[in-house]
């Protein structure tokens, strides 16, 4: 397939679309407020990996544009299967917001974003109450020998850090199962402000998982050991926003 | 006690000192660089919350200045134990640094440092491979009825989530037991960059915990999913160094 072929097989020119509006009209008659991912193409010919918050009136609320894209931007002979974000996706250019939608301060990331700190913490800075995301993660790793537990673990970690380090929830919903024959891990689940995992998906079906969610465990969390106010000090995080890579030369030497 | 009494008694005016010197020269003698931390009077008045780091013949190498103050600077009455760092400090005003050492790049933290996404991040921009911090932490929370568990599973998923996601080490250690009364959790730990506790003390006494760091692990990682150069966006975290604290308005919409 070339690549023009896929974008026009795979990508989206309209949320909802003919083949999404079934979709929406179901969740309005039942109000239930969803989110949606999908490969968007823009009318100018920008291509993002997006996605879409409703309403209980399935509205459209919110849109991310994913941010972190892994992966690489060439075909590479050698692999079992590509990990082509880089090829096929721009890097979002509106930032991480936050909306507020049937009374919660709502935010969203997608995929390899839940493994970036500045995810949560941007949004946090926003108030996000609630963050959610979807992901397709492969079982096997192309880029290095990694063990495969740790493909299940380091997603439950990330989000358990974050969640507790931010005072919010997030609730992530895997695509898993197998696509064109390779596996992917499952584990979508649902993450307190305490940084426990209050739900967890048990199979690689369809699945259903809930929780009762206490919005107030995270106010208490922004009120006293994550009250960013009182706690955080930007004047010493600048290097965040001001270099990329690593590598930098040493640190200052005590006087 | 005064606080001119309590500041007499608890600080340091010399790093070592008449106390401290018998530990610097038997660290020399085996040949064990080690952290210190210590309450930092200085000559201009000024008084720190500061560890320090020694090679392995025990001289300074770096100095860190504890930068995340918890807590609250009022005597509360109503508390069975007061939490002052607010008072008894000034915040840190070196910034997160990182030292080579031993062949290492090393970073420092303290205690509740340890919770927060930027104290790693920012020495992960400078490449640090082990980060290393003490900790003396409370089992009661004073400033709301927290469930008792979660002082410890809090503790092990800040420094997990934050081992994997900088790709570096991570180790830290208690001073648990009691102290006028009063219980501090234990839990020790040593956290390798896949997020995996690779030791934790077993009990609140004296105890030496250790394990075999393999710095190849952290690079794996630097290299490939945490590339900073490759897949970090800093254009989109101005908030972590614009905003001190929550509270924003709403998000941008859609268009």
């Amino acid at each position: 397939m070339s690549e023009e072929e896929a974008v026009e097989r795979f990508f989206e020119r309209s949320m909802p679309g003919p083949e999404t509006k079934p979709l929406f009209d179901l969740a309005a008659e039942f109000k239930i407020g969803f989110y949606l991912g999908y490969a968007e193409l823009t009318p100018d010919g920008r291509r993002f990996n997006t996605a879409i918050m409703t309403d209980e009136n399935a509205k459209i609320v919110g849109r991310y544009r994913k941010i972190h894209l892994p992966g690489h931007s060439h075909h590479i002979e050698t692999a079992p299967f590509q990990h082509l974000e880089k090829k096929f996706f721009d890097v979002g250019n509106e930032g991480f917001n936050v909306w507020t939608t049937q009374g919660v301060r709502m935010g969203m990331c997608i995929c390899n974003d839940r493994r970036w700190a500045e995810t949560y913490r941007v949004m946090a800075l926003q108030s996000a109450e609630i963050v959610v995301l979807g992901y397709n993660t492969p079982s096997v790793n192309i880029h290095w020998p990694e063990a495969p537990h740790l493909r299940m673990s380091s997603h439950l970690i990330s989000m358990q850090g974050n969640a507790y380090g931010n005072a919010l929830w997030v609730a992530a919903a895997a695509k898993c199962g197998s696509e064109d024959g390779f596996h992917m891990i499952g584990g979508s689940a649902i993450v307190s402000p305490t940084g426990e995992i209050t739900a967890l998906a048990q199979t690689e079906d369809d699945e259903l998982i809930f929780t009762n969610i206490d919005l107030a465990i995270g106010e208490t969390f922004r009120e006293h050991v994550f009250n960013f106010a009182k706690h955080r000090r930007p004047e010493h995080y600048g290097l965040i926003v001001e270099r990329t890579g690593a590598g930098a030369p040493l640190g200052k030497k005590p006087d």
